[in-house]
């Protein structure tokens, strides 16, 4: 078995900034024109401003008559003006001629003023009498009046190129009338698992074998950068085999990823192929990141290549840190969207090795007071269950030996934030509780409940140190062999239940 | 021209009380099972536990020998123990036999244990010779072995109903091997525009008309809720097509959504129609809340009916009051994801109305000190652009008649959080600072700028507030009649720049 050691690690910032400028040129690459109903967390491929006025002409603001203000003048509840009635327009249809002095024209909110007339006089200060209207109140040039343009102005920007499009942005460009919109076509990615033990889903598992976890988790990466994964299946660790499906990958993909055979061993083979794939080839292999030190970032014939650690969870903070801004650049996005931080504090000491930057799976929950705090999540990035259970992951610097207690760190968050629990339990493992858990959100839908299994001991320890609403710990029954399990509550420090 | 009077106005919570409990058995209504990788942010319809143990079977951590561990009791560096190699097993194969006594099997990291042996001897602490290998450290039972089921229990609950999916669940779904999920078929909405005045994007516009904004923001809306929209298009003030487009949009959806049409005068007809369509009919109408009043909320043979305002703006903050819930419900999300709140401050006293809660649409800043303050944009929820301008909006509930300087706030985000501005503009309208603005994002794509049309004296205050950056104002020339464009700044109330 070859093994190869990494000699050069080089920091996460400075394989950041190798990388991203070598793929830089991918920036504003293709542009497509699509419907404004499909534009929705598309990027804007053009600085676009309003082919018209909005609203379009002088537009009524009030139920009531369109009138000359000066023929209004001296008007009041005694001494109101008599005009005469000479049409009417609604919403949707307009007056064709002109107002004359002393004419009036019957108006509907959002009506287009006729032509002649200067203010509206709310209907509620005036009098219809056949043909004519007894005018209670003066009005002034203006009145009840939205000026044309004077909420959009002809030649006004409305969505700069490289804004991400919401519902605001969308909102805009239909007020103005466009239909379509010239986006950022999202880059391919390719996706390619690797790996002899690795079968792919939906089928029985043949002995020595696990399922393709990674396909899923990186696609799923993919589409929330803004991209499009393209799957290329399971390879075998076979060199031929990975070296035809990387260069298929490059032949009809912008951005390729290829998961797990990076560690040592297997690694030497995918190193030559993925360097081997065009120039420049290998920028960066070994970095100084715990996990992800495997991380392989290359380009090839000017489209990034990146080769992520075999573990879910790794490779999933892995894309974070490279492929994810790589995307983003791709799609030129003006303000792009990291994931979500947040501030927790840690209440004991957490070492970490000096040297490597260490990416840390911790679990968030909230004191009483609402102050959050996170602590490490047993299991680390190999088991991935542990995913299940982080809500985000702390950067800790290389340089860093151990984090104080009570120090106040960010989280970067792989849930939204609003995932983060009401109810932290953390404890033995007990199917049992899960059963209790389910029949308490059946009863309280709303409740976000997270179960941690840390052992018995480290439940106590929890609930102790206030990071836990509930413990489960199992006790051996010496009698009869079997364990009993309790649930402690932070208030009591007492038994809450006991499931045999 | 007819006139409601909406004579009982009912409170924001008692509203939504009503409908939300006349809608409440929509819940779980259809299943389908789709593709895992379809399955992103989707709503998982049944509580799915796992069919296997993950790692499947004791696993290797470590390169190195699978032995039985007595065999190494006593080994060290200076009184290595022998053994024979019978075989090797990489990751994906397995060794067909049974480990004896005095033996052990080469073995690769992720490879599965071989029947017989305990526990893995790291490469680094052995040496082989020929069909021998030196062991040069003595290992327990269970060294460097991850234990079948030791990650996930078979039977353990991996994924809860009516949680929505995310990367997480899903990559937790596929370790246990599952590629279809079922999922809670999400909600048809119909979306429905009214009004003579309101015409299609994409074509010139006719005199007196006006684009529809709303099929687009409800649309986006709609997505964003986790439904699917169905388009009915423009109706026309016509009671006869707008009740075959309600009843042809009941027969084929599961939440209709119809917008304008709602104030007096054709506010009548609508609500006679909306009230005809089914049982029970129209269950609140009136809502004392600004803007939103004439807001109509019906149920039709089970179905939810919402008669939305015509202004976009008002539209969309009533659909996040009554038709997100109601969409989010019918999913049988559990942790349904309201608009995501910020706390800021407001630097001066805000009158508002009694009798009625305000939606207050507003922009946020950041001071110096990283402090968030907002404060109620001009225009109202009338104008579109300033849908365009506002960060979110902020509830005034009905008893309160002002919100006191300083004093903090809930600000509902109508953009992602990273939105807030890094940069915020106030003042006059002028085309030649959005080139600047263009130029400055240009040279620094990262920055946020937020460009606010308050008018010039509007600019001066925001800025004596502290509230803007920059102020555009402008000043008129009395010689030529020309105005001057002058750029202020935070730190020096000082011309910056001058536009003529």
């Amino acid at each position: 078995m070859g093994r190869k050691i990494f000699k050069k690690l080089i920091s996460v910032a400075e394989a950041q900034k190798k990388f991203f400028e070598a793929t830089k040129h991918e920036q504003f690459k293709k542009i497509e024109e699509i419907p404004l109903t499909q534009a929705l967390n598309r990027v804007a491929a053009t600085t676009l401003t309003s082919p018209i006025d909005v609203p379009p002409f002088d537009r009524a603001r009030m139920d009531g008559f369109a009138v000359k203000a000066k023929d209004t003048f001296g008007a009041d509840e005694e001494n109101p003006v008599m005009l005469k009635v000479v049409g009417e327009v609604m919403a949707g249809s307009f007056f064709d001629g002109e107002l004359q002095d002393g004419e009036a024209i019957e108006i509907s909110t959002g009506a287009p003023l006729p032509f002649g007339a200067d203010a509206v006089v709310m209907v509620e200060d005036t009098q219809r009498e056949g043909d004519e209207v007894l005018i209670f109140k003066a009005v002034t040039p203006g009145t009840h009046i939205m000026s044309a343009g004077s909420d959009i102005n002809y030649g006004e920007i409305i969505i700069r190129r490289g804004t991400l499009l919401t519902a605001r942005e969308l909102s805009l460009a239909a007020a103005v009338g466009i239909d379509k919109i010239p986006v950022i076509a999202k880059p391919k990615v390719a996706v390619i698992s690797s790996g002899n033990e690795v079968a792919p889903l939906g089928k029985p598992l043949e002995k020595g074998k696990i399922y393709d976890i990674n396909s899923q988790t990186i696609h799923d990466a993919v589409i929330n950068a803004g991209g499009e994964p393209v799957h290329f299946g399971i390879v075998p660790d076979d060199p031929k085999l990975l070296a035809e499906t990387l260069t298929r990958a490059l032949q009809s993909c912008d951005i390729i990823t290829i998961s797990g055979g990076t560690s040592a061993g297997m690694g030497d083979i995918l190193h030559e192929i993925i360097d081997n794939l065009g120039e420049p080839g290998i920028l960066v292999h070994g970095i100084a990141v715990q996990p992800g030190k495997p991380t392989i970032l290359a380009v090839a014939n000017e489209k990034p290549v990146i080769g992520l650690p075999g573990y879910p969870t790794s490779a999933l903070m892995i894309f974070d840190l490279f492929v994810t801004p790589v995307i983003h650049q791709w799609l030129g996005l003006r303000h792009a969207t990291p994931r979500e931080k947040v501030k927790a504090t840690t209440p004991s000491r957490i070492h970490s090795a000096r040297g490597r930057e260490q990416l840390l799976l911790v679990n968030i929950t909230k004191t009483s007071k609402g102050k959050l705090i996170f602590y490490p999540l047993p299991g680390g990035s190999g088991a991935i269950s542990t995913l299940s259970r982080a809500a985000g992951y702390v950067r800790v610097s290389a340089n860093v030996e151990f984090l104080p207690a009570e120090s106040l760190h960010d989280v970067h968050l792989l849930v939204p934030r609003d995932e983060i629990p009401d109810l932290t339990i953390i404890g033995s493992h007990c199917l049992g509780l899960e059963i209790i858990i389910d029949e308490l959100i059946a009863r309280h839908p709303h409740i976000r409940v997270s179960n941690t299994n840390l052992g018995s001991f480290g439940g106590l320890s929890a609930i102790r140190r206030g990071e836990a609403d509930i413990a489960g710990i199992h006790i051996l029954n010496e009698e009869d062999g079997t364990y009993n399990h309790h649930v402690f509550t932070e208030r009591d420090k007492k038994t809450l239940l006991l499931v045999k």
